[in-house]
């Protein structure tokens, strides 16, 4: 730990990478200074990231606590087709957090800011009784009267989705059943492994990558009419973007990217597609494009698959459409801060969200 | 409580004022868009506010809470010289928070809002299992290249600080006294009086003003060379500053507008000097001006007082000079969430910081 506030200051403004371009002040006075473009708008989002709620201490590194942490920020200003910025971090750790936790933490977000071209402006911290908590401030910018929104998705617009869903819950859980069997004396949790190394699943559950590029591509070509980012599972999050459009939407099973779940592998009774549907934390894309321009959508976004999964619908319900071609209601059931009533899947999902 | 994010959103939007002339987009979506204006830079600060470091549950009314959450941070903006205009909140509560709790909470921060202009356009809500944490992140403008930095301050300048020091402290004090008398029977806590009725210590405690309006006037008039906020006390902020400006300073006690106590009150034990110096949260303005424009400063901004404490001198050390001509330094005793060792001051302040 450090020894005082001013020295805990000194350490942080050294390893922030050096001046940015519309950056006039940075840690260390009341408050940040930059200059946001002319001709842009501004784009603000803030998130928090909670021990025992998002991440849990004997689980995570604090490494893909850092890069979790800015990467959900990163996706919302993605979600709104444009480009971060600068960021603000306050964190709230607790007095037996090591130098060595926070040297970590603040290695991976500064490696994500840094490959994204923001920079760490400023932030709080404070000493808590209880457990850690990070809140992440992210500005963007966007060229003014130029964001996707929520609420543009209008009837016969086409439905896409990026990369493949339910990777991080699928992570998530191989994590847990490894430490459950290493509590069980079955075998030796150990370090996590070199990023490289790790299974794909685990990769995207600790260092999920935000899809600005893609957000940026839709906005420049003028493709989406609306635009939200996944991070509470598909079913929760398209009726946010249905509910704000106003709209209903149907989707086909077959065309959701579900994950791979190798057979026999240990948490072998999950089922993908629940996992695609309410898993969560994918922090990929899903958006709606007028039917007409849906050609322009190609297969693939530099490495990153694009899937069309359906379509948006006049009538408000949201429907999925089974493989044997019947229809039945899609209900949010991705992860409600407020909700009291879990399912057991999202009493599983709760130990990590 | 809210049943779920959703039902706690919209209600959320039925609370914030209308629209601002900059906002484009408010809570809601992904993030929200404002636009800054042509010449102007964006300021952006973030404040943390933790139960049990920063508030106390059974102390601090929720209204108070809200307050005193968003204030911390628009008194950033006030000791950059800006203007606040939008704020994002980010609030863990417990699952036992009630509805009316949250309800007070953010009548608190919303008039509050109300009065500086500041529009909410965002956030984040988590339950967790500890303690409640807000964070509040504001969103500023000044005039590209006014804002007056802590950094600015040269030998000759005369020191400067609004209001009177050290009465959020005794405030605290008097509340805790009152609680604790209440504990052992000696009287009922019972619930918080009214704004108008509170002694001005507690009023200044629950309710702090930030001081947007001297800041403003000092950068448009171009009167200060350098300006800090008083959130961690006269001894520790004004060791910030100095040590920005790469100077010393020195100060005259009997200039310290310190807080009255009257004879034979409950702490009577506390000595006005200790609250003036090592109080905190004042929330008042500390500044630096060119010993040619010390007279532009009258006595009064407005209604607040203004009293010139000391001036900066080329040596770095800082000085007390007493009333009986001698010199003591001034070292930092505020409240700095990283030192271990306390004094019993400290540990008392710890109690609500």
């Amino acid at each position: 730990m450090f020894a005082t506030e001013t020295e805990f200051i000194r350490w942080l403004q050294r390893q922030a990478p050096g001046r940015a371009p519309g950056l006039r002040l940075g840690i260390g006075d009341d408050a940040a200074l930059v200059e946001i473009r002319r001709g842009y708008e501004l784009i603000l989002t803030t998130d928090l990231s909670i021990e025992g709620v998002h991440f849990l201490r004997h689980l995570h590194p604090p490494r893909a606590v850092g890069h979790r942490a800015l990467a959900r920020s990163l996706s919302d200003v993605a979600a709104m087709g444009g480009t971060p910025r600068y960021a603000l971090i306050s964190l709230a750790i607790s007095a037996r957090t090591s130098r060595a936790w926070l040297q970590e933490f603040y290695a991976g977000v500064f490696a994500l800011a840094q490959r994204f071209a923001v920079t760490v402006v400023g932030g709080d911290t404070a000493v808590v009784p209880g457990s850690m908590l990070i809140d992440v401030t992210v500005a963007g910018e966007v060229e003014r009267g130029k964001a996707i929104r929520r609420s543009g998705a209008r009837p016969g617009d086409q439905i896409f989705v990026s990369g493949r869903l339910g990777l991080s819950a699928l992570g998530l859980r191989w994590i847990q059943t490894k430490a459950s069997a290493a509590r069980r004396g079955k075998g030796a949790l150990g370090p996590a492994p070199a990023r490289g190394k790790m299974r794909d699943p685990v990769r995207v559950h600790f260092y999920p990558e935000p899809r600005c590029a893609l957000g940026r591509f839709l906005c420049e070509k003028n493709l989406a009419s609306s635009l939200i980012d996944l991070s509470d599972g598909l079913s929760t999050d398209l009726t946010r973007l249905c509910e704000a459009s106003n709209v209903g939407a149907r989707i086909w099973a077959e065309r959701i990217p579900v994950p791979d779940i190798p057979a026999g592998s240990k948490p072998g009774s999950l089922r993908a597609m629940d996992l695609a549907l309410n898993g969560g934390e994918d922090y990929e894309l899903l958006f709606s494009v007028p039917s007409r321009k849906a050609p322009q959508i190609a297969g693939k976004f530099n490495d990153v698959p694009l899937h069309c999964i359906g379509e948006i619908c006049r009538s408000k319900e949201i429907l999925l459409v089974l493989t044997n071609g019947k229809q039945a209601p899609l209900s949010p059931a991705g992860y409600d801060h407020f909700a009291k009533v879990s399912s057991t899947s999202r009493g599983q999902r709760a130990k990590s969200r």
